[in-house]
């Protein structure tokens, strides 16, 4: 049976040394994240992940939901009282706006807990988390009276919510959709069409369930030109918010899937639902990418969070399986064998893990920040280098995260061997479902189209600008510090790849966009471990530090050195591959007629 | 629904024109395998997979195997008929002994096949497989009443073979294992003790199963010096061949498994079941070996043949989804939308598993000539020599084909986007089928020990100086062709990390064995694209000497010259990042305190 541990400790070092969450206090929305209140609400949050979900997480993979005839969708056992407790705790309204009942905390110390839920348990945690994207909209674009219509129940708990793109023959395109919707007298629409794959699309969990709804108007051009959005209630809700009728949309069936069976993907079945418009229409997917974006930090989350929980119980695994001698002599003289944990190759796979997991934290918590002072920062200028700095690195933290979330819950379940295969020590559960995180909310292909031909060129350039900026400022302030130097050698000559790469791409891409494309997952990845050798390099400084007051534990604070260390001689040398693949250009990749493959 | 089409033309270019199998005609086995006949057998043995095999894949998969309360294994509906076919066409007798009714074809053309069965069905294929194992280790060192009574009705698939390595708290360390074997006064043992994850251990396809078993005396030594190798048969054999009664072996369990359903893995309980000494006593590890190499080399097949089915399904989607435009204007300005393949990220994954499909099919082929050579080849030097280069090769076909299969597989799913992670499709089964081969018959880790720790200090480095000075030959051969310079180019540069971390490890390795383990993983890659970019340039030019003639398919070679360049230009640079972790040692791997993980 796998076991599960929040990493609090570790999210709080990175919230109060490395972030340096006092520095915002005067800030709105940070005003009551008071150091102490943020580390009750991490632990009471970690022991929520601890006791209640993850518990249930093999239950809702080996029973998964199921459907009646009649399309009523059940989640697992446990799932439902599950989810009782965790909206009766507020966990879904952390950061939710305090106008609409929300309990107005940075989405910094919803993020940390975040991760620990999904550690837990994926599945359950999408429920939720769809729920936050939808708020995140209707907010966004409703009108006042959707909000206050919508959000409160929302931001309770008592209804979730769900996001409607895919459709059997589109998915990455919207402009191919077909789902109609037509306008009705008193203003509302009839929707009509089919969508598939979508996340907790029917469930027995909340009263109800507010859809949201890609669609084109009749009279709207037949591109992305002409997607609106609309708010699907699975059960009409009246003026009052009390629910009326059932509306015409039904769940046709459940996925069969590789992995997250505790998470219903339904094909839903619109038959003339009454629907309403949320913003203008015709720019529903600008509507779709503010839950959009939001919502591809949460799945680079689910990557960290399945490395994470993978990584402790490969390491569980690895302390206490006793299999051969080390190699430099016995550490266990007394048994017939030593712990595997003794095998260099073991430790190889642990660290790597290691390495990610905690560089992975402090850029995930450092996003999150961003993501609060873009809205909250003091001056116009400091929100928008925040939103720069988290536009230009979310399709990294998605995409680099839930790639490394899938190779580091494989490698986990290696440390294993034959035990990692079979379904009751949990490893590979953990494997099939990080897969759908590289593949969902824009492939990850797709992320990497969106940093290289987007976010980069945006502005001139300005958010790499920037963004290196920081780097540089950080390696500067440590060059003197000759304990730091194998990590600021490491980040520099990472940085030097990076600053290669993209020159090739401004010198190539420009006239042969092919270019840009086919160096694009390189790109991403080169740009994932320069990122993460930010974060350790801030990590590393702030663990000297602490070192230099003689802390009482001085081993977590070794520890960081060490594994900035590993990060800089095993991960950062990665760079100069990517930058070759950068390089080599598309001409050998599309050479080939397609009639070959 | 996935399909699989056999790539014949492709191992007959590799056989005929790369290998030039017609060289070694007059060599024993070689004889009568004739360019025609061999031709004729792939094109059979291809069908067989494509109608045969194939379509009975999903089904066990979904369906797997089941076990009645009294022991007996059922496998999923259509194995026992297809199995049925199997054996009246002979595939598992191809290359048998002939004084044991094989049909002593070279172990060349029967790889060839069994990455088409692998391809088609890897569950099923595994019953063959572990027979032939089973076989290979009677024969090394069976007596001949035991060769002469158990052998012939194995090679006619009346029946099967298993191994019988691992117990619930040994795996890699068979020192420490626990089933004992008591000396009986006919000469025969009694075996008492539970074996785990015994593929193929029972099932409803032949009369007899015949467990090879690894088991301790009661006076040997309890070590690995201690172990002897048995035969135990699942019904116990008469001296003329006959059945006699049930032995007091059977299946305790089914395992559940992340994949390969359609294999039985079994937990086998021997209640002091009747069992043979095969070879010496206390020498059993050494005839396991026998076993085990052969079976390694079939496993890496494996990681071949899923990356081999996955790649050919996903091109095809990707030929037959339209989404999105081509960055270079449209491909198919008629329709809506174009076929993803157009999308150079899409490429990327098709044109990686490709190059690498390709280049291992030649590696695989050329293995399996050295294992023929090894027996068969003209003088004493020449069998050493073959035995050398499959010696050293043979962990990395095992450990780099599984990495790279497990991986193509992902990248394959990765194509279909949502579509990919739903069963349906069959994607995902590919992923999780791959996953086995990279943990049974030695983790890949054990692999990479066995050839940084045994293979390369063997014999003073004989086997590495014998197979570095073939990939010199081809170059020196190659380097007046201008035409291969991109090939060549990165072959040597690749080369060049060879010979780096070789050094490094030789001045670093030897006083600090830690130094070995930590870079071993690397190393085998290393040495995985050095074979494969080998194996690239010998393609080359062969497909540059059948261009020269004007050849009617003259765009199968020139997307062999495209695929060659195309994996000097984005694989062979990694060679780079493996070099740097070898040199990068095991001091910050090996720092952290076990108790800090």
């Amino acid at each position: 049976m796998p076991s599960y541990k929040a990493p609090v400790q570790d999210t709080l070092f990175i919230l109060n040394e490395v972030l340096g969450l006092t520095r915002y206090a005067a800030l709105p929305t940070f005003t009551e994240a008071t150091p102490d209140l943020v580390a009750a609400i991490l632990a009471e949050g970690g022991k929520f992940a601890e006791e209640v979900l993850q518990p249930i997480n093999q239950i809702g993979d080996s029973h998964g939901c199921t459907r009646s005839p009649e399309g009523v969708v059940s989640t697992a056992p446990g799932f439902r009282e599950a989810y009782q407790q965790f909206t009766e705790a507020g966990w879904g309204a952390l950061a939710g706006n305090p106008a609409f009942g929300g309990q107005g905390l940075p989405h910094l110390v919803a993020s940390a807990l975040e991760e620990y839920f999904i550690s837990a348990n994926m599945a359950f945690t999408m429920y939720p988390m769809l729920t936050l994207g939808a708020i995140a909209a209707i907010e966004a674009v409703g009108s006042a009276e959707q909000q206050a219509l919508f959000i409160p129940p929302m931001l309770e708990g008592r209804w979730s919510g769900t996001m409607n793109l895919t459709e059997p023959h589109c998915g990455t395109d919207l402009g191919l959709l077909r789902t109609r919707a037509e306008p009705q007298a008193d203003g509302s629409y009839h929707i009509t069409g089919t969508k598939i794959f979508i996340s907790s699309g029917e469930h027995d969990m909340t009263e109800n369930i507010i859809h949201l709804v890609l669609a084109k108007m009749p009279d709207s051009p037949d591109s992305v030109k002409g997607i609106s959005l609309f708010i699907v209630p699975k059960v009409n809700v009246n003026a009052d918010g009390s629910l009326g009728a059932r509306n015409a949309v039904s769940c046709g069936n459940l996925e069969k899937k590789m992995g997250i069976h505790g998470n219903a993907t339904c094909v839903m079945n619109y038959d003339g639902a009454t629907a309403y418009l949320v913003g203008e229409r015709d720019k529903g997917l600008r509507a779709m990418f503010i839950m959009m974006n939001a919502a591809r930090l949460g799945v680079g989350v689910q990557g960290l969070g399945q490395s994470e929980v993978a990584t402790q119980n490969a390491a569980q695994y690895a302390r206490e399986r006793v299999q051969g001698r080390a190699l430099t002599g016995p550490k266990n003289a007394a048994g017939k064998a030593d712990p595997i944990i003794v095998h260099p190759d073991v430790r190889r796979m642990l660290m790597n893990n290691r390495a990610f997991n905690e560089g992975a934290r402090a850029l995930m918590l450092w996003g999150a920040l961003q993501v609060d002072l873009a809205q909250v920062a003091a001056t116009p200028e400091d929100r928008q280098h925040a939103d720069d700095l988290i536009g230009l690195l979310t399709p990294v933290i998605k995409g680099y995260f839930t790639d490394k979330g899938y190779e580091n819950a494989t490698n986990a379940q290696q440390c294993l061997g034959g035990h990692g295969y079979v379904r009751e020590w949990g490893m590979e559960q953990f494997v099939r479902d990080a897969r759908i995180a590289m593949i969902y909310e824009g492939t990850n292909g797709i992320q990497a189209l969106d940093l290289v031909g987007r976010k980069l060129p945006l502005n001139g350039g300005r958010a790499l600008r920037g963004w290196l900026t920081e780097i540089e400022t950080a390696l500067n302030v440590s060059s003197a510090e000759s304990r730091l130097q194998p990590i600021t050698d490491g980040l520099r000559r990472a940085l030097g790849d990076l600053h290669g790469a993209t020159q090739w791409l401004m010198r190539n891409a420009l006239t042969q966009p092919d270019n840009a494309a086919a160096g694009s997952m390189a790109y991403l990845h080169l740009m994932g471990l320069v990122a993460l050798g930010h974060q350790w390099l801030l990590m590393a400084g702030a663990a000297l530090a602490a070192l230099d007051g003689a802390p009482a534990d001085a081993t977590f604070y070794e520890n960081k050195l060490i594994t900035a260390r590993y990060f800089a001689s095993h991960q950062l040398p990665e760079t100069a591959v990517h930058r070759a693949r950068v390089e080599a250009g598309a001409a050998n990749m599309m050479a080939l007629d397609a009639a070959s493959f």
